[in-house]
């Protein structure tokens, strides 16, 4: 499994129902509100990075709410 | 008290009206119009950093013209 | 508790050294090196906002190989 | 006079000492250490722009562990 | 007079109609489209900071098809 | 010929449909979708910088779905 | 094999030396010094994601010069 | 001609030597010290893309003081 964590702004006001909306999503582990640069830090897994890419674009992004996702792929080093 | 200062961008044109609402807000210390990277820099404070939250998600974003806030929480080290 | 998420960017090179080095820190959750703007997430705890802060600036800013941290408290909306 | 913010990113660790340097420069009115992509937001006036443009690169970024400085002026619109 | 740079985000396709249209505006002394991170760079002057925050505010911002304007005052150090 | 990079942030879902949107657009000589800051990273060129200007403003920024654009021309040194 | 854009700035007037050094890395598909927000784009490519950071950190990273690295892995969408 | 808007951030205190050095530069056509996240704001010239881009690289990033250069080509669309 690769791992991803995905750094959300949302809308104005919209961080409690975007947070709430994500975390029910299948292969997303966790979904926080934050303050600071980003409003809600998601933490997710699939299989290879297009299936990551592809929980993104296809499930992650078309909750209500958002304004920008930004997906940084956890990298055993 | 937990204070934070939140950095706020508005729509184009807005920043007039904005700090004059928010400056209304209960628990806003001080809003003040600024030029730089962000257009209005306001102070508040609350009972915890929970309330904080709420008061800039559930209030300082309802005014009219906001469209991004960057919450800053005071801290002493 | 109150919990936030670290996002780190570290000196060239250094990435998988810094994010062994701070798993080891009492309070640090979890450590992972990430690709994309920043190096390294970690999720820490503490009792309160200013513990978190403290944490931050004397426990993980002392190790060798950081370059910025960008701190983001997790709020309960 | 002319007010401004100054947000300041510091070196690592340095949030403390640098808080507390800054407040003791004439001129300065508030110095306070945040979490976020900053360390450190400041509140300074002056009589005009150069004189605050003159507070900030001769006095405030002297002081020992400042990284990056950003001046927001004031303004009454 | 104080001088200042506004560097100008516009929304897709607008940059030409922006550098028209601003050029065209009192206290504009100068207007070029660029590539990079912004679209248009401006160079304008006013009496004081407030004038200038004015002009940006009240005339450049009123311009069709602009996002974000960021205003560097220019400072004798 | 002169070269440039244009690093693409597209509106929440559309990078699929502007990669190959973009793919199409003579002058275009790679598309691809990716992770991170940006969401398509496109390689083209043009006789000039102005050609590349016009490329990217009359043609790129046409395609239904861009939110911004950022363009690196590529430099002989 | 899984290929990623690397955006690259470099130490202040290095473009040049680092452009040619990372060209000779194996797995460096291409290496252009470019203007903007970045110095030089890299595009390159390894068996997995985990390789492609390795490839960054271990070898990439290495080069003399470097200042700040970050990683844009493609996504078949 | 191909002129550019070159934005600088110097180091620390450094930006009213940096402003100086650099209008001494022939094909600067101008460099003044402002506030906000640039330090200086610089306008050159140059025969071709290539000769702006050596400006930056072989005179301009050679003074003392600088930190990071932002190139802006100006475009005629």
């Amino acid at each position: 499994m690769i791992e991803a964590y995905i750094l959300i702004q949302t809308k104005i006001g919209k961080a409690p129902a975007v947070t709430e909306a994500i975390s029910a999503i299948p292969g997303v582990l966790r979904a926080k509100s934050v303050t600071g640069p980003y409003d809600v830090i998601v933490r997710a897994e699939g299989p290879t990075v297009d299936d990551l890419g592809r929980l993104v674009v296809a499930q992650i992004q078309q909750v209500e709410g958002i304004y920008r996702t930004l997906t940084c792929p956890v990298v055993e080093l």
